[in-house]
C-alpha cells in the first residue's frame, strides 16, 4: 500500500478530469441568494457507482437514484441545496423525476442517465418554478472549469467548500480523480445530510467501481459523526468516464491497488474536512478504540464516546473530562471492564486501569486546546479496533439548529 | 386506579414522615460554598429498597449499596455532592465504606445499616479531610424539619430543589411518603447522575417494597432523558420505617393499591421536575409513541426522537421542525414505514401519512413556544406504546458542560 501511495499526488483544488464539465448557479432556493443548484456532466457515458443513506425514511432523490443505479451508466448529476425533497410523498418523487427529465432534455440525454440529489430542510415541497429555470441556467453555464462553482452550490451550513483532486498513473498514463462533498449537520452517515461526488477519467469495470466505492465510503464517510443524526438524503455518487483511454481497470490489473488507494485517499480527505467543518465545530477529534472483543464492539464503543453530548461539549473547553468518556464507554453496548480501560490524549496517558494515570493536568489541557487531537482508548479485552472522526459541540451548533 | 388516586394528596413541600430526621450542610466540597453533604436517618429500623444505574462503569457508592441492599434493613443514608467518587479504584471503595462507618459510629449504628451516595465529577478522589468533618456537622444538625436542607445539599447543576410529599390512608391511618431527587445533566437513567430518596412511615414488606419501587422507577425516572448520557451514579433508595403502626402492607392488603399509586405519583412528580430542570432547558417535552410493533420498539423510537441533538436544538426556537423527527424515527432501530407516520403537537396534526398535514404553521409555532408540550407520534404498525419525558438543548447546556 505504501508503495502505491507514493505514486498518488493529492492537491486541495477541485480540477475536473478530462471529459467532465460542471456548473453551480443561484436558482433562488436559498434566501441568502447564494448558489444552490449544481450540475455535473460527463461528455462520455460513464460507469456509475453509488452508496446511500440507510435511514428508513429516504428522500425522493435517494429512492430514484437507487433504482437508476441498476442501469450502471450515468451521464449527469443534478443537485439542489436549500430543500431536501424528503417526506413529500408522491409529489416528491414526481419532482425529482422532473429534475432529471428536464436536465436530460436540455442535454440530449435520456432521463435514466441522469441522477439527482437534494439537501436542505425536510418536508417542504420543491419549488419547481424556481428549480426549472435554475436547471436551464446551469446547463448554459457548464464548463470544464465549473467544478468550483458546483462544489459551492451544494453547500448548506458548511462554512467552506470541501474538495480535493488526486492524480495517479494507470498503464503509464496520468489519471485524475476529483471529488467534492458537503455536510456539516445531521451527520452520522452510514451513509449524514452529506453528499459527495467523485469524478474520474479512469476506465473502470462497473461492479469493481461499486465495490471499491462502497469499501472506501465505509472507511471514510461512514467513520464521521457530527451529531449522531443520520440523514434522509446521504448520497455518494462516482462517475468514471474512461476518457484516460487505458485498459479496463478491475482487481487483477497491476494498477488496481493504485486506483483503490487513490479512491481511499480522496474519500478520507473529504470525510475529515466534513468532521472538521461540523456545524459550529472548533476541533477535529479522532476517537480510536482498540482492545474491544471484536471490531463491531469497538465501533459501538467509539460511537458512544463520539456521540455523547457531555463528552462533545466538554471538548469545547480545555479540561480533559475523561470521566465522561468512562461513563460513555460504560453505557455503550460494547463489553467494558472498568478496571482494564486505558485512555490516552495524543499519546499522553490520562487513564490507566480505569483510574487517573497521574499525567499532569496542564499537559493534558495543552492537548485539548489544539484544533485537532486523538483519543486512544484501549479496552484491553480483545483484538477489536475502530476509529470515528468527530468534533466538539459548541453553543454555535445550538444556535444554527434552532434558527428557522 | 382512579378510585385510589382520589385518596392520595400530593403537596409540593418536603415534609419528613414521623420517625425520620435529616440534615444538609456545607462541608466544603463545592467551591461555591453551597450545601454539599446530606444525611437522612430513620429512628426505627426501616425496610430498604433500591434501584441503581445499569452503566457497566459504576461509582464506588453504587457498588457498596448494591451489596448492602441484600441485608434489607437500613437506618441512614449519607450523600455528598461535588464529587462522584467514580473511577477511583480500590481507594474509592475504601472512602465510600469509611463514609458509612463514620456515620454509623456517630449515630450508634452498624455500618451495614448505612447507605451512601455521591454525585459530581468523575475520577477525582474524595477529599476525606473535608467529608469527615462534614459528616460530624450533619449528624449534629439532624432534625425532623431538616428535609429541605438535605434536598438542597444533594443538588449539583440543578437550578431548584426537587421534592414532594404524598399522604394517603392505610387501615384508616394517614401515612406520609416524602421524596427528594436531584438530576439535571448526564440524565438518561436506566437507572442519570440522578439520585432520589423516598421516605415513608408505612409498614411495608421488604420484597414488596423493592418490587413496587422498581416498577415505579421504570415508569418515571427511567422515562426521563436530558442528554442520553447514563451516569455511573444513578441511585434511588427508599426507606419504610413502619412508624405509622398499621398492619404490614403487601400485595393482597386492601390498601396496597393506594400505597402503590402513591409511590407512582411521587416518582413521576420527581421525574417530571428532573426533565423540566434539565441543564439549560427551557421546555419540558413529552414524547409519546404509539402504533409501534411492540412496546420495546415504541421505546426505541421515542428515545431516538428525545435524544436527537437536531430535534432537541430545534425545540429551543418555535419552528416545528418535524422533518427532523421523521429523520430520527427513520434511523431508530424500530421498524418505521414513512408513509404511515402521523405526528401531532398537543393534538394538532403536523404530519399525516408521512407528509405535511396542512395545519397552519402559526398554530404549530404557538404550541412549540409553550413551556411544555406533547408530541404524539403514531407509527400505525401495531399495539406498541411508550413515553419519554425530555427537554430542549440550549446554548446554556453547552456552556454548563465545558466549564471546568
Amino acid at each position: 500500500m505504501m508503495r502505491n501511495k507514493a505514486k498518488i499526488i493529492i492537491c486541495e483544488t477541485f480540477r475536473l478530469p478530462p471529459g467532465f464539465r460542471a456548473a453551480g448557479v443561484a436558482a433562488g432556493l436559498k434566501k441568502s441568494g447564494r448558489k444552490d443548484l449544481a450540475l455535473f456532466i460527463s461528455d462520455l457515458p460513464a460507469a456509475i457507482a453509488g452508496v446511500f443513506t440507510t435511514n428508513q425514511v429516504q428522500a425522493a432523490p435517494v429512492k430514484l437514484d437507487r433504482r437508476r443505479l441498476a442501469g450502471g451508466v450515468g451521464r449527469a448529476i443534478v443537485v439542489n441545496s436549500g430543500n431536501a425533497n424528503a417526506c413529500n410523498g408522491p409529489r416528491g418523487l414526481r419532482d425529482a423525476d422532473r429534475m432529471t427529465a428536464l436536465t436530460a432534455e436540455l442535454l440530449g440525454l435520456t432521463k435514466l442517465q441522469v441522477f439527482v440529489c437534494s439537501t436542505g430542510r425536510i418536508g417542504l415541497p420543491l419549488p419547481m418554478d424556481v428549480i426549472e429555470p435554475g436547471i436551464r441556467q446551469a446547463v448554459a453555464a457548464l464548463a470544464p472549469r465549473g467544478g468550483r462553482d458546483a462544489a459551492t452550490a451544494i453547500m448548506t451550513t458548511d462554512t467552506r467548500s470541501k474538495h480535493a483532486t488526486v492524480t495517479f498513473p494507470v498503464n503509464g498514463r496520468t489519471v485524475t480523480l476529483a471529488g467534492c462533498a458537503k455536510g456539516s449537520g445531521m451527520i452520522e452517515p452510514k451513509m449524514g445530510t452529506m453528499l459527495a461526488f467523485l469524478l474520474t477519467d479512469a476506465n473502470v469495470d462497473r461492479p469493481s467501481l461499486q465495490a471499491c466505492l462502497a469499501a472506501a465510503a465505509d472507511d471514510s464517510f461512514n467513520r464521521v459523526s457530527v451529531d449522531g443524526d443520520r440523514s434522509t438524503n446521504d448520497t455518494v455518487l462516482m462517475l468514471a468516464n474512461g476518457a484516460a483511454g487505458h485498459a479496463l481497470l478491475r482487481p487483477g490489473h497491476a494498477d488496481w491497488p493504485v486506483f483503490d488507494a487513490a479512491v481511499r485517499q480522496l474519500t478520507l480527505n473529504l470525510a475529515l474536512k466534513m468532521a472538521r467543518d461540523g456545524e459550529g465545530a472548533t476541533k477535529l477529534v479522532t476517537v480510536r478504540v482498540c482492545g474491544a472483543r471484536n471490531d463491531a464492539e469497538a465501533d459501538l464503543a467509539a460511537r458512544a464516546v463520539a456521540n455523547s453530548l457531555l463528552v462533545k461539549t466538554s471538548w469545547v473547553g480545555d479540561y480533559p473530562n475523561w470521566g465522561r468518556i468512562m461513563d460513555a464507554l460504560g453505557y455503550s453496548p460494547a463489553k467494558v471492564v472498568e478496571e482494564r480501560v486505558d485512555i490516552g490524549y495524543d499519546g499522553l496517558p490520562a487513564v490507566r486501569g480505569g483510574v487517573r494515570a497521574g499525567t499532569e493536568l496542564a499537559r493534558l489541557k495543552r492537548i485539548q486546546r489544539q484544533k485537532a487531537f486523538t483519543l486512544a482508548i484501549n479496552l484491553n479485552l480483545g483484538p477489536g479496533a475502530a476509529v470515528v472522526y468527530t468534533c466538539d459541540c459548541t453553543e454555535e451548533y445550538v444556535r444554527i439548529n434552532y434558527a428557522e
